[in-house]
């Protein structure tokens, strides 16, 4: 059983005015969020301060693969910080040296060479940085249902309304639509269809966007925060072809579908697809010191072999978060986690969502692979019709917040984005586990029943 | 003295292999370097596989303001790691709020919140973000002789040429000239005319642009990797006034500044001014774990009271990153690190600097304070021509080349950026370590007279 702190209100009322008082949170209204303290966390379980635990089916923002605390991580941690906790990037030093090896031995093709950053968003700006110098042409497609960070061309390639405020227009990004045939935008009602009609519909916007102009397409291999929707077979491959015959350099965001979450160690391999850039963070050192990077072909390498790569941080590689990701692969070895993940979606979560979704007015879809679930929860499955409309907030986001406020009262921590909540957790939760959470869904699904029509 | 582990070049000589095949380096050619294999670091120190020891007179890249490996700040990791590595940013978690606090309660004015990322780049186009959603405008003024990141917003703001790959012409900036006496760009003779000649530059330039179309001006308090130009005393308190009649945002970027490496908390402090935003990475934690941020002005936080703000990382507020900057804020306290960075500018660097400048025909001119110095090394003295062109490589760049080998075979890694050496060395370095490395230079300056006329 996860140990339990005992209870400390006074330590948690101080944690929280401290946070009220200093803390700038994200995306957040600052004067609207009341956060939760929390005291500890291990495994797929959290606590806060007053005593209660939560089974954690976000792994944080879908990055605690291995989950919290694990033993041989964190001592690996305490061991690189006891002998070289920081070191510029310009050298080459142990832990540097092993990361990049231990992740191009996995990354699939000749995805040799690991151009580290800090996270998600500067793994994007960098591989943005090294198609169009590659190529030397300088427009990006991207797909509408995405997230790809929160610098400025990552959040410009986003289709998250949470590009909006930030859109300038001008970081040379053009959008177009992706498969998702539960609200497909061809009319298609066969995946073998979608898949037919969305590589047309790619394949009309370049040419109308001119391929000599187009320098890079990116595209999650499987979009996380705009619902997991795992692309027909045939689409990734069609893409890879596309960029083949118009020389466009292919970048797959893996950020979030990588190291396990799918169930492979990259979701590319689902489709035997090599993309020309990879760019990964999160699950690469299960997030537990801060990490992202770009695994490069050997093609856009040579590009930079005898010129300068304009690009660069000074944590590029840092020794500690290095270390962690490391000692996160191992662990990734030698317990079995990308299997782990495979299975569990297999025999616990999709059985087990599947069998939500038909008692539960409230479900539209359930999508995934892996640790790595979307219901889409509708006010008919008929019609269709979200929950809460796209984007929405306040009154309008009432059902919604019904149902998380219904998972958490019961120790289930949700993901939940619009209309949809996803099933997230750690990839080594034991099936006790999941199992409870699943039951947890499953009481609070009752309280989303109540807003269908 | 420092430990020097058993030469090990077996160990070395894997590593440095494993890096060429696999680590994709910031800002190089890769098939151009040779990175030394480091094995260890300790205080003022780092040492090779090879037996070699250097002096490092760069604090990594500006960012070890405590040195390597101090016992109190790696305890704090090593405990972190045991009870919260990783926790995701929309939680109050004690570290965030410790850390939060220590800042705010240390940077000026009523900069009192803060938002956390992961270095530099992420603080600098968080604040811009800000800035341009705080005031509706969208233009940003920045100086030609600066450097604010890799990023996009970040690298299109920075002066160094750095940018040029990267240089959209889109992302709403503005460049000027700030002051800078030894190579006035206004013809000035003293730093009371310089001083006075960049601010009406400065308000013509804000004239002609359009005051109601800046959102930012965006400034190093003190110019670091561009040179390390201490502004003339009136210049920030002349800046400060112009945003203030012309309604726009000052973000002073503190990412090298900061944290006690001129002698003083902050920067800005010497001055007076209280900038809307602070911008800061690097020193926060000496970059034991990545860490950056902004801190945030009244005004500016009321903007996001009631309307989101909408930018953020998967890592804001990491509770490694965050443990480590709460122990060596404290460590700074108690042992008094920004006092020993003024006392060591005033009582060894600056002399000691001022007559190797006097003895050696390459020394153009000293400038500085606290651990923050530039050495400006020229052909001649009287034409002040740089003993290397702007932005050299190859031959052209040889008697920098060889100015820093012969640092290094002296035992000192020196800091160098096109024409100029830093001298930044952590800022509790001793006074021994300090004149040893005044020694180094001292010799090697001797090569680069050689190339003097
Ligand atoms: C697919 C994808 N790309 C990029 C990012 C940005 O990563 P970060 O928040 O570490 O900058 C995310 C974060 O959720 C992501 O899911
Ligand atoms: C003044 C200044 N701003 C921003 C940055 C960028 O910081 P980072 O490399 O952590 O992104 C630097 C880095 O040297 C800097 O010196």
């Amino acid at each position: 059983m996860t140990p339990q702190r005992t209870p400390d209100p006074q330590t948690g009322a101080a944690v929280k005015a401290a946070d009220r008082a200093h803390v700038f949170h994200s995306w957040s209204a600052q004067g609207l969020i009341d956060p939760l303290a929390v005291a500890g966390a291990e495994g797929s379980y959290f606590w806060d301060y007053e005593g209660n635990r939560f089974l954690d089916f976000t792994s944080g923002l879908v990055f605690t693969n291995i989950g919290y605390q694990h033993p041989k991580v964190v001592a690996a941690i305490q061991e690189q910080a006891a002998t070289m906790t920081t070191f510029a990037p310009a050298f080459a030093v142990e832990a540097r040296s092993e990361a990049a090896r231990l992740i191009a031995e996995r990354t699939p093709g000749d995805l040799d060479k690991i151009f580290f950053t800090n996270g998600g968003a500067e793994a994007v700006e960098n591989a943005i940085r090294m198609a169009r110098l590659h190529t030397g042409r300088h427009k990006v497609m991207s797909a509408y249902r995405s997230y790809h960070g929160g610098t400025n061309t990552a959040i410009n390639l986003t289709g998250d309304p949470r590009r909006w405020a930030s859109d300038s227009g001008s970081a040379g990004v053009t959008r177009f639509w992706a498969p998702f045939l539960y609200r497909s935008p061809f009319h298609a009602t066969t995946e073998a269809e979608e898949c037919a009609r969305a590589l047309k519909h790619l394949e009309e916007t370049i040419t109308f966007e001119g391929p000599a102009t187009i320098a890079a397409i990116i595209l999650e291999s499987v979009p996380g925060t705009a619902g997991i929707m795992t692309p027909p077979a045939g689409y990734l491959p069609g893409v890879r072809a596309l960029c083949d015959r118009y020389g466009i350099v292919l970048v797959l965001d893996e950020v979030m579908a990588g190291f396990g979450r799918t169930g492979k160690w990259f979701a590319c391999e689902h489709f035997d697809v090599v993309p020309d850039l990879l760019t990964f963070a999160k699950g690469v050192n299960s997030g537990y010191v801060p990490l992202g990077g770009v695994a490069i072909s050997r093609k856009i390498a040579e590009t930079f072999e005898h010129r300068p790569f304009p690009g660069g941080l000074t944590y590029s590689g840092h020794p500690l978060a290095c270390a962690a990701a490391v000692a996160t692969i191992n662990v990734m070895e030698e317990e079995g986690v990308v299997e782990q993940a495979a299975h569990l979606g297999a025999t616990v979560l999709e059985p087990g969502l599947r069998e939500l979704a038909e008692r539960h007015p409230s479900v539209g879809e359930v999508r995934g692979l892996g640790a790595f679930w979307a219901l889409e929860l509708v006010r008919s499955k008929e019609t269709r019709e979200p929950l809460v409309p796209y984007n929405a907030s306040g009154a309008d986001n009432a059902p919604m917040a019904a149902f998380g406020a219904a998972c958490k009262k019961r120790g289930l921590w949700p993901f939940i984005n619009m209309n949809r909540t996803h099933v997230v957790p750690p990839c080594n939760i034991t099936e006790a586990e999941a199992k409870e959470g699943l039951a947890v869904l499953d009481e609070a699904l009752t309280v989303a029943d109540e807003y269908t029509v």
